[in-house]
């Protein structure tokens, strides 16, 4: 299907009728060190939320450009709304579009700091019966395979995200610097001391704002990622449009 | 300069530097009635906010797709936050973009319906001096021209925003159902009642969900109109860009 | 009826009982220029709805006299609440007269910048199906009439409002002081630079807090204003009492 | 000094320049059993407040009609809202009035439920410096007095509260439904159950929504009380207006 | 029943099936002069929810041991936290509870700052029907008893505070401290001008942090103040027990 | 240092003043399996701060009981409250200790659920550099040890929590209903369809409420386990102390 804010009201009254799932896609405009592009995140969602143009049982939502990245403020160009406020905002959208009668939803995520918001408004949409919308990272769709293609803890700007954006972005990203990010990127994600996990800042860890090994980065290993988690999308939305609604609600006390 | 979005942290450092002020685009995905999208108005901010790539003195903020349109709900498509959401979600983006030293701002807006939310986030951040922002809507820079150009009351999906669109996403507005959307028409927005304001919901009022004439849209006209107000948000631009800070924080007590 | 707050609890079961629709005086103490006192616009709130105690069909709450003034804060004596405040104020005072079986009502407001928070309110009283209370501006109701009797933009503290004090607390105004109003006004609200709306305290765009042309106010003008808003609000409330509840409330999804 | 809300804005300044203290009176809507009005507790605040327009040392703010009465909501005709909102508007109000100067205020409340609120909103103004707004009861002021004029536990539209009315606003006391008022009445406020303090809602515990013994009650009382909180009200503002900041503030840490 | 916290939930499956009523036990920490521990109030609440477990029809819940003590912030080892927070923490612990079937409480209080925040805690589960939870305060339970046992107003780190904790938590106490405290004491709690209290924080009336005349405390006087009120605690319990739940809830408008 | 609570105001000021940095414990009261005690998680939090009683630099505050178990609550007896209020709790406590001058802290915890708030509260704390109290969950700090000691995924009622519990309280495991435990246990915690996480609850996908193989467990693996990450706090501790307070707050924008 065309993508939602495409269509006339009209047209998707249809579409609305036939889908039987949303797909809303969340990131980020934050900095990924300096070969990577502020809106990695969201670029990475919209690609693999535009996958799913080509179902007619699925409509696509706009792209939520700004997230949950305080811990990234101090790197220019890091735009960030607070937990509470991202929440509401996915939230209620996914409320609103419950209105017109879908209420299956996966949110395709691609920024780690929005999850715990994200898993707020799903617990608090399905607890209220209004809508089953869990959320989907993209990356942890495909860990044996990002094993596979790198050998790095990463975790921000890595080898796999710089990847992943080569493929769908390649404009945008500016390889002659994955050098300079790695040089001043951190091992991998945080910092932690005798198990108190610390880094409540990424400015605290790394230098470049990146983490893991960029210079491993390569498009065709992001056209594999991209691939493989298209797929894991894909199957999932396929899950998800054959889950009956009893099974998708919250379970009674015992 | 290139959207934010799309330059990396290293860029944004010198193109934030160079930059005396921002724009954010928002709108909405609502209904906008059988012959236009339901991203009208955010594609419209969106467009605007294009033209402003072009000047160095200026840096471009993502779109915000969501707005305030719990008035359209009835009408399949339209998602909607709560205007306290929506407040917040642009009060805190622009109070995080202060951090990196810009703190002049237009909030270019494509929704009539945000209005009263954007001024508020606009006092609160003038008020404690974090950023002047001042929302700008397109139609209200160029009221003599569209009543040159149109002979309606209209207020939503009318002639003039089908003219706008017409020229900006030729490929997505449905000419053929400007007929349908004018006979569901109301003439003007709203219904009042011996001076009291009803109309409480676009449903209340307009069957097809667009108000005015339609039918009076032409490509063309959106093609003035579109220069028209951008000539005025350009000038809006130089405008603020010379406005000393000393005039855009509140004034104190008399 | 007697106003609310002057009865029993026994007469007032009554009087509830009896009445199909309420009035609910709203205002504010702020700054009105020179020549008129700080309560102008609670006080026309108070004195149309002292017209409605004749009614045997209305009740009439006690008015209230703070609202949403902060734009007037510069000027001395000018008292506010938050937008949140206010409108919560309002709203959880319908919603306790609506457990007595008062389900209608008319917020007789006599302030523009209460106007959002109200409209918030009875949209939220409205869709939970708690009451149906629109807002009514007493200026909205004669706008041909005050075309006819003054030749001004005007906005507060103008040849408009001042009649109309003149004609209900006819003691409280400094005649005097209309001259040194007027000189100090502005001619229309607020201030506009390329269509957007700046202007955000009356002290950024007035010197002596008026806006309009204060010195065509007289008293006469104002008894007539009063009597032809009177009027409206009276064909309003008629009109409130024969509507049926089915059409008070949010029509459902198309 | 005339009351503030019936100044215009420039004698406001002089006034508000003059001021040492403000007065803000604060009451209820609620049920006060067969023979009192509903207005009861902010027509007793008024009252009280009223005698300080004698004073050059004093401004006196609008009456805030609608208090903490949920408790009440059972009886017909009673309005509240919620504590937090009445917070709000206490805390608000006085803080606007601070802006212009005047930091020190005694909130005038005739209505016992609006005490945990008010002293909330004290406490926080306190803490922050903006404003020194202790509550004063008038009832508190008088306990000797009531003791020796009345034989009642009391506690609610009781024979002190009858009298007091009786005086002020004889028009509108009933007193032939006195005996009724104490017929239906509870001794004392509330019900305790082995020390648990029960008697949620006044309906819990009495019949007519009186507490007491209501036909002790006469205008002569009254008077004595009304002389005799007045004269105690007089000095507490005496006291306030030469209490210096320092004593005013919170202490710091020991 | 053994604590609820000290059973696994296959025990509390049955013992919750079993159970009318439960405990909740609420205090605070904060200064008690110079003789007392800071937990004195949590403790006694303890000790009484202990008396408890000897019950078949009673769960007790774990211990809340920080509560609303803003007032003695300025002696060391206060801790605290805000009103709303306290009421929200207490509301939904019960409310929690409630879904397992349990739907009457005693909240076994030790400190009387908690009182106003659970009295609202309690008439919110009331008022919605999740729970009839009303707030005990052991010392409302035995005034007479105290009258007759101590010579004092008290209120604070009296004699009758530090006897019970003599009792319960003998080896916590420092009676050589007693007297230090009560040099330093007030004779009453707060402090009253023309009817107006102030006393805002305990440092604005008490040198030590205690009231009253500790030096009266001894352990035999605690152990009957404690006996007394576990006495009437258990009254409270049966009470509850037999109490309809229809008897419970809020009751309708007359 | 004896606990907080257990100290007078008067020892507590020397306390504190000696008192490099704080301890609070929390955790949960919650489902844990048949085996397993409710309180398990804040036992567990409360034995690791008892540890910390015998430094002369620490002082240790109460236990906090009740978390962050929405997902739990299907299983009898678990108590829980919202992330918000859980957040506010803990971080409105560290703030009141820090007006004692106690500004660095450990929150020792034992419930994973509460370690997204309690990782916003430390942000908060240390964003208004009020205090640096990063959490700190036991078993985070011995992974390395769990490996070795157990084969099993886990994740809750494990055999690494059984034999901690098992260790410190002895007498509330139940040994026998181990098996049991595990007979119903999921192997790892949550449920992944695609890369999305699912598992919003507990009952999701744990019949018995555990998760791992606890049969694994024994009281001296929880011994070892116990003294392992007792040194890692005391370790984290050391560190802490020695830590200026320069590099405990957020680094300014790069």
């Amino acid at each position: 299907m065309t993508p939602l804010a495409e269509q006339t009201t009209t047209a998707a009254a249809d579409a609305l009728e036939a889908a039987e799932v949303a797909v809303l896609p969340t990131g980020s405009t934050e900095q990924h060190g300096p070969a990577l592009p502020l809106g990695m995140d969201h670029m990475a969602a919209h690609a693999f939320a535009d996958t799913v143009t080509e179902r007619d049982d699925a409509v696509v939502l706009p792209t939520i450009p700004v997230g949950v990245s305080v811990h990234h403020r101090q790197f220019d160009g890091t735009l960030y709304v607070s937990e509470e406020t991202f929440e509401a905002y996915v939230e209620e959208t996914l409320s609103s579009l419950a209105e017109h009668g879908v209420r299956k939803a996966v949110v395709v995520n691609g920024h780690g700091g929005n999850s715990a918001a994200l898993r707020r408004a799903a617990r608090t949409l399905r607890q209220d019966e209004v809508a089953f919308a869990p959320p989907w990272n993209w990356w942890d769709s495909v860990t044996e395979l990002s094993g596979e293609l790198f050998d790095e803890a990463g975790g921000h700007a890595d080898a796999m995200e710089s990847s992943l954006l080569w493929h769908v972005r390649e404009e945008l990203i500016d390889p002659d610097e994955l050098a300079a990010a790695e040089a001043g990127a951190s091992e991998g994600w945080g910092e932690t001391v005798h198990g108190a996990a610390l880094g409540f800042d990424t400015i605290d860890f790394s230098e470049s704002g990146a983490v893991g090994e960029p210079t491993q980065a390569d498009p065709e290993k992001g056209e594999r990622l991209f691939e493989a988690a298209s797929e894991e999308l894909h199957a999932l939305l396929d899950w998800l449009v054959d889950r009956p609604f009893a099974e998708c609600w919250s379970r009674p006390h015992r």
